[in-house]
């Protein structure tokens, strides 16, 4: 019934570089981690900008499994390049500054040395006898060729999947190399259903009978259409469910008019079938299995402490993003290279982007706006330009802040923690308190929030920001992490307020808590005589209905749960921030505003 | 290199019922929804228990794609069936009750017609002959087997997956013949990732070069390795996620010790290729094409409105149940089928069970314990033993309850519903109002409950109940679907105050809330005069930190807010629950319980 279109194909089946590539050959044979050698290796990559005297404005782009060394059109003629919205003058990675380099992976199929490439022992296609990859071994032929180059350190390595996980392997093998390591939609190594994709691939190329034992090249056929089943099983992965939905819904049955030898009965079918077909055109099944497993045997550890000790050398600032509907790498992935860099104190940031397009929004404009400008505010600060200096202005806290124009608890709490502590600020919005912080000096600084664009404004203030919602706890963070915790005017949006107090305690010497006080005579006076709920507890704005906040207490309230859950109170301030003064005197009726320093009592009785 | 194991394999090719299986050859040819004719319809089947002498105590079982008629063993020493532990002497389908028949698909590989089969007319298998198959077709053996063997009306049809497709379409084709409909991990059609894989699938088995474009059954070899492949995608798609890393993780790269001809490098590897080579011994890969594609073209329609006109003339009960971590039959499509039905005013009652073992878990013990007694107390209400009567004993709301030991305010709500009304119960908890209402004469009632196990007691009482998040809206109800929506001391949960008493008075004719005062005078007097905030505003249990409740008011503030809002207080109700009175005089300072109706106001300017 069906033809194999393959059998009279033009298919690429061996190395050929792109338009804009350049080539260089490697000094000497490359040692590979699986003990295998290949005796030349032959790179191709594209360059944007120019690098400068000192060698330092570059910045590595790595692609992933289907990738190539066009990652950005060279001018306005230019074919599009695969990441184009990243990269180029006045984008984010941007050319006008920075040299920006792009190599084609080694084990590819657009230039590079791969299974395609002519074995000089034999002169014919390595084929099978291509040795097993690793993508250390890509970092190597990465690092040589920046040798080759002139690159010094480099600014930044990005790369999302695959290219994350050459990010992450430079940053751990090659600390000094880098200043800054931005990774996308990444992990520290595949899911065991990720895995299981790529297998049931494998083996559709590996049983085509025209595979050959991998011995193709001679021969009229390749394997097309096991490739192209590798191929259709990958697309579904790098698409969301809702993306898939929105793609295929409204035409289920009908499918597009393409000239497939697959099944056409659906929508999605013959899109996949066009997938896997064209696929096959332009990418050589040796390849795709070398790559692929070379993605697959990828593993920093699988437990906190193997992540933590993978991670134990790398020096540079981090920007990790991950993307909220990406299923195939996902988002608790990525917060797991997190966790074992706070673990290591590393530098830090973080965002899940809340994204509909699956693995594949880190290649797509649709949420580029909010990721796109936190690629840019890290690169930024990573680069060599320096930072004005200035007073950093005051964060306006519309939902409780009971100040009108200062946030007159950050002086207070500013003045309880000494210079140099190590603080860790939970919901840090834009980062106002610790922007304050670090202009007064050195002093490690971490902030957590949950929403997404106040995590840009912190990175534009280049402070180290964690997307996570403290209601699911700090367990990222290690025993006396910090010399402090601040909880500042967050306490009323708090769940379990005891399990958030005591996980403050854990991690920091000492806790900082500030919380408008339910007590003040202004409010006692609403509920007492006017009959009505305290309008927001800081009569401003919200009322019962529509606060966010959902905790509600006195300073009363407070130390008699310290002494019941025996949280041990160092200090209490207790301002009337209409007036500005510290209360002394009946501070649960005068103050509107407490803050508590919490910390462990040596005295205490069990 | 690798060996096609398949090419000396014994693999079924052709129809071959089970050793408990009876079987039937239908009277006269059968007509398909596709056009085609099957000139003669054989039919295997198993049954467990007795048909009464009425021929009403049946329940039809709808097995999956890889399933059989063998649903369950018939003694100790047999074979285990697929779903024994829902089906058994004392099991949720109790044997020793019911008379249960399990039939096998039409297009299957167990002893019922399919492509396996030799067409009369040629005296060969049909192979690509077989004629395309519907879910519809499907059901209309099986009815002609319920006919055959004298059932009646049967108490129930019960499936899950394809299986959940049958039970579906027996509801909507056959409504007078069943009672109730048991629907577990289903979907009103695939969603396009489902049917991406199944494509795959196909494609995999119909480009095999042992596929001999379906005419395989003569040849020395079928498509072993398609059929294998196809499964291997399958079997990915039944796990969730992280089921599979519980399963893989801990020995990633130590494969399992089986005689597989595909990729063993990696632990989930070895295991998908077992799999797959096992399926192929058992299983008939146009079987599997006709099936898959049968499920794939099953549509109820894509749309609220369709759905609604598809269950049009449905009259049976319903219970839906979807698994929380089940990505292949999304819970998100079970929901899309109970709003359906709701919008029909179906008896229907919904839950998703949490669980973490994906698609697979409607087989699996792990939920069992939950979702089981579900099954087992909808069928119990299903069967015509008569349900003792009695007066329903009240719920003890522990978290928000301001009673001591009577539920003051359901005698009042059940004096403001006239009898015969229809009502909506938010957060109806195990239905206490409800079940009162249902003592006191018929009227169409319905629960929308959060909790899981509550839901359980919802169903063992026979009421109708919906697993839903209240802060996700009413969206599946019409407008003035009810005469009465009540919002019973859940208020203080509520997220968004607005919009769900919007949606309540856009759902209802009227609706009716209640909630504790926060303005009773001896709150008052705690924040007045101890400065502390109200305990729970109830003066029981919870304190500020560890109440579950968000929000707080008093009869003034829901007073001005409904002012302001627009919302029209038809009546207010003020009691002092401690000494059962109702309050008239300063009800914001004498009351500590408000139960307002509101309604719409004839007489509103704009």
């Amino acid at each position: 019934m069906a033809k194999n279109i393959f059998e009279s194909s033009d298919a690429v089946r061996t190395a050929q570089p792109l338009r804009h590539a350049q080539s260089v050959t490697l000094n000497g044979p490359l040692l590979l981690e699986s003990g295998g050698t290949l005796p030349s290796v032959t790179v191709a990559f594209e360059t944007y900008g120019k690098l400068n005297e000192a060698g330092d404005n570059a910045i590595l782009i790595c692609h992933a499994i289907s990738g190539d060394s066009h990652v950005a059109r060279h001018n306005a003629e230019d074919d599009s390049g695969w990441w184009d919205i990243l990269v180029g003058p006045g984008r984010p990675v941007d050319t006008n500054r920075f040299f920006v380099i792009c190599p084609n992976l080694l084990g590819g199929c657009r230039g590079t040395t791969g299974p395609g490439s002519i074995n000089p022992e034999t002169g014919k296609p390595y084929g099978p006898d291509f040795p097993t990859t690793t993508i250390g071994d890509m970092v190597e032929v990465e690092r040589r060729l920046l040798d080759h180059l002139g690159v010094g350190q480099l600014v930044a390595v990005v790369g999302g999947s695959v290219g994350g996980h050459q990010t992450l392997t430079w940053a751990t093998r090659h600390p000094g190399r880098l200043r800054g390591a931005v990774v996308l939609a990444s992990s520290p190594r595949l899911t065991s259903q990720a895995l299981a994709f790529d297998v049931v691939g494998r083996n559709a190329i590996r049983r085509d009978p025209h595979y050959h034992g991998g011995q193709y090249y001679d021969k009229p056929h390749g394997p097309g259409v096991g490739l192209a089943l590798a191929r259709m099983i990958g697309h579904i992965t790098y698409l969301s469910p809702e993306a898939m939905s929105q793609k295929f819904e409204a035409d289920r049955l009908h499918p597009r008019d393409v000239a497939i030898e697959f099944e056409k009965t659906f929508s999605v079918g013959s899109y996949l079938g066009h997938q896997g077909t064209k696929f096959v055109e332009r990418f050589d099944a040796n390849s795709y299995i070398t790559l692929s497993l070379a993605m697959d045997l990828f593993d920093l550890g699988g437990t906190p402490e193997q992540l933590a000790a993978s991670f134990s050398h790398a020096q540079c600032r981090w920007l990790v993003l991950s993307f909220s509907s990406d299923w195939l790498f996902q988002p608790r992935q990525s917060r797991d290279i997190v966790n074992a860099l706070i673990r290591n104190n590393a530098a830090v940031s973080y965002c899940d982007i809340e994204s509909n397009c699956g693995h594949d929004a880190f290649l797509l404009p649709d949420d580029f706006d909010r990721y796109g400008e936190m690629v840019r505010a890290f690169i930024q600060n990573l680069a060599p330009v320096p930072h004005p200096p200035g007073v950093e202005k005051d964060e306006q806290h519309g939902r409780t802040s009971i100040f009108h124009e200062h946030r007159l608890d950050y002086d207070r709490i500013v003045e309880l923690i000494p210079p140099g502590a190590s603080v860790l600020d939970l919901g840090c919005g834009t980062g106002s308190l610790l922007a304050r912080l670090k202009h007064r000096g050195p002093g490690r600084l971490v902030g957590v929030e949950l929403d997404e664009r106040k995590i840009l404004g912190a990175l534009q203030r280049d402070l180290n920001v964690i997307h996570a919602d403290l209601n699911e706890g700090l367990r990222a963070f290690a025993d006396k992490q910090f010399d402090c915790v601040v909880l500042s005017q967050t306490l009323p949006a708090v769940k379990d307020v005891e399990g958030v107090i005591a996980e403050m305690l854990r991690v920091g010497a000492t806790g900082i808590v500030s919380f408008p006080n339910l007590a003040f005579h202004k409010l006692r006076r609403i509920l007492a005589e006017e009959g009505r709920a305290p309008r927001a507890y800081g009569w401003f704005k919200n009322q019962w209905h529509d606060t966010a906040d959902i905790r509600f207490l006195s300073i009363a309230d407070f130390e008699s749960f310290c002494a019941e859950k025996k949280f041990h109170i160092q200090r209490r301030i207790a301002l009337n921030t209409e007036t500005g003064q510290e209360i002394t005197t009946d501070a649960n009726r005068n103050a509107d505003l407490a803050i508590f320093v919490l910390g462990h009592n040596p005295h205490e009785k069990p």
